[in-house]
């Protein structure tokens, strides 16, 4: 039986990692012969929870031979996918994200729900077929929630995806989901001994908004402090990624978890320009109070898409 | 609550008429404010297992205002959905159709599986909600199945279709499964009083490859000959049709349910080439002999997508 190896999207996050793992697992138990694998490295985040729940990391691959047989978890656009992903057999996605000018020549297993994670979905799917979780499986998935919501903060959250990790929590048993999820922030926000451009490209996803090329990055952290004392830095290095990868816009939130803010650091008047009109805000020194807009998914790409259509 | 219209692809077939009932029914279920609209007439084979079922077709409905909000079943192309679908808000999609240059802003819910029709989705979703269908959705459901797989003929049909059809038949209680599939095609197939042009329209859609406008039809029946006996004045309408529509490529197959053949009619030399190259068959009279293709979606449409990327 051919392999399908199960992948998230690039600079892979918490969901992204946990859900290739999650539903590589939910293949096999349906006896194919699935393999989660990593785009690129994980981050202080997931490489503590992955520690916590005694689950090793998945290998990292980032090319794949001809007609691979893949599954997408967390992503669906070219942009963030895999290199070549035209040239691999694509067999199902589970995703939470909008819908990226996406074609196929046959039908696929495709499911997308608004829920706050992927993982969310892939608990349900698990539910449908009477697959109890094992006591790793429930923790990962409970990890997975709390990352992507910022523990309930963030307003993708649903009423579901609480009730999941309540459901769940019967079998992980974590004593207290509110000090693990602390953990797990402080865990990401431990950035001390990273450069720069580690730094930015922590979190960050490419967009095609028509014809314009877009980077929009996030450090969600519980120490915005120590991001935004190396703006200048951090300015110098988003001009050159700019330049470097032929994009029209680029910008970078450092979104404060526990207070939940978000200000955003744009490097050109480009940006500045486009900002102050889609969110109608004011910039100062290169940085914008983007307020409580806590999803990327939610709260800034969709207004993103909607401007560049009409600009 | 803002109303939810639910709605199938143009030229509805049985799947996408039943398929909108049943999803308004569940979007009901959960406090939603759902309506089943349709785009045109249904055909012969739907109205018997309407009026068999004691269900109401839904109303026709051919636009509708700016942003309302649609769940659109059983198709995903723009070619093959309502007028202006740019300027509706999409929230749901349940298919089991290949994706044709999809997007969208925001995340929304998306169910696609390769089961033979879309109202076993449907069911699926209904079980992992732990809602039980009443006796004229389970027969509803089950008539879905046997027309869109011709009573598992089709190459589309999966295992699970069949158990579907089983579990859902405890409720339904339908004495014979084969007989009343029999019922259906030969409502389907009760043409006599037609014109060609409503013929050769009965189950047709609308496909963009690259740049390449295509109508590829469908004659599903009990009596291959009546149809083919209108050859000629098939040809003239086939004609007639590509050219007032600027079509590059137009073909009809009548497929004969029961001893599972498919003869293809096409117009002229262009369409012959094509045909020729891509199922590697000889074509006479302008008819040719597809052998087994019994699934448009499954068995005509990859193959032509390939074709047309290629050439």
């Amino acid at each position: 039986m051919d392999k399908i190896y199960v992948l998230g999207h690039k600079n892979p996050d918490t969901d992204t990692i946990i859900s290739s793992i999650i539903f590589a697992d939910y293949l096999n138990f349906a006896w194919k012969n699935a393999q989660a694998i990593k785009l690129w490295n994980i981050n202080n985040e997931t490489k503590f929870i992955l520690e916590s729940a005694w689950i090793i990391e998945p290998v990292t691959m980032t090319s794949l031979p001809e007609w691979t047989k893949v599954a997408l978890v967390d992503h669906n656009e070219n942009s963030q996918a895999i290199d070549w992903l035209d040239s691999l057999e694509i067999v199902a996605i589970v995703d939470h994200h909008k819908i990226g000018n996406f074609s196929s020549e046959s039908p696929l297993f495709i499911r997308i729900e608004k829920l706050c994670s992927t993982a969310s979905i892939l608990y349900k799917m698990m539910k449908a077929e009477n697959i109890i979780p094992t006591q790793p499986q429930a923790r990962l998935i409970i990890s997975a929630i709390l990352s992507d919501s910022l523990h309930y903060r963030s307003s993708t959250t649903q009423e579901e995806d609480k009730i999941i990790v309540e459901e769940l929590n019967k079998i992980a048993l974590i004593p207290s989901i509110e000090d693990y999820a602390l953990q797990m922030f402080n865990a990401k926000s431990d950035l001390w001994d990273i450069s720069v451009e580690e730094l930015i490209k922590i979190d960050y996803k490419e967009f095609e908004f028509n014809s314009i090329k877009a980077w929009i990055g996030t450090i969600e952290t519980t120490n915005p402090a120590y991001s935004l004392w190396r703006k200048l830095e951090i300015l110098d290095w988003m001009k050159k990624i700019k330049k470097e990868n032929n994009l029209n816009f680029i910008m970078l939130s450092v979104v404060d978890i526990l207070n939940e803010k978000n200000i955003t650091i744009v490097p050109t008047q480009d940006e500045i320009d486009i900002i102050k009109k889609v969110f109608s805000v004011d910039t100062m020194d290169n940085l914008v109070d983007l307020w409580k807009r806590l999803s990327r998914k939610k709260e800034i790409v969709p207004q993103l898409t909607e401007y560049f259509k009409n600009n």
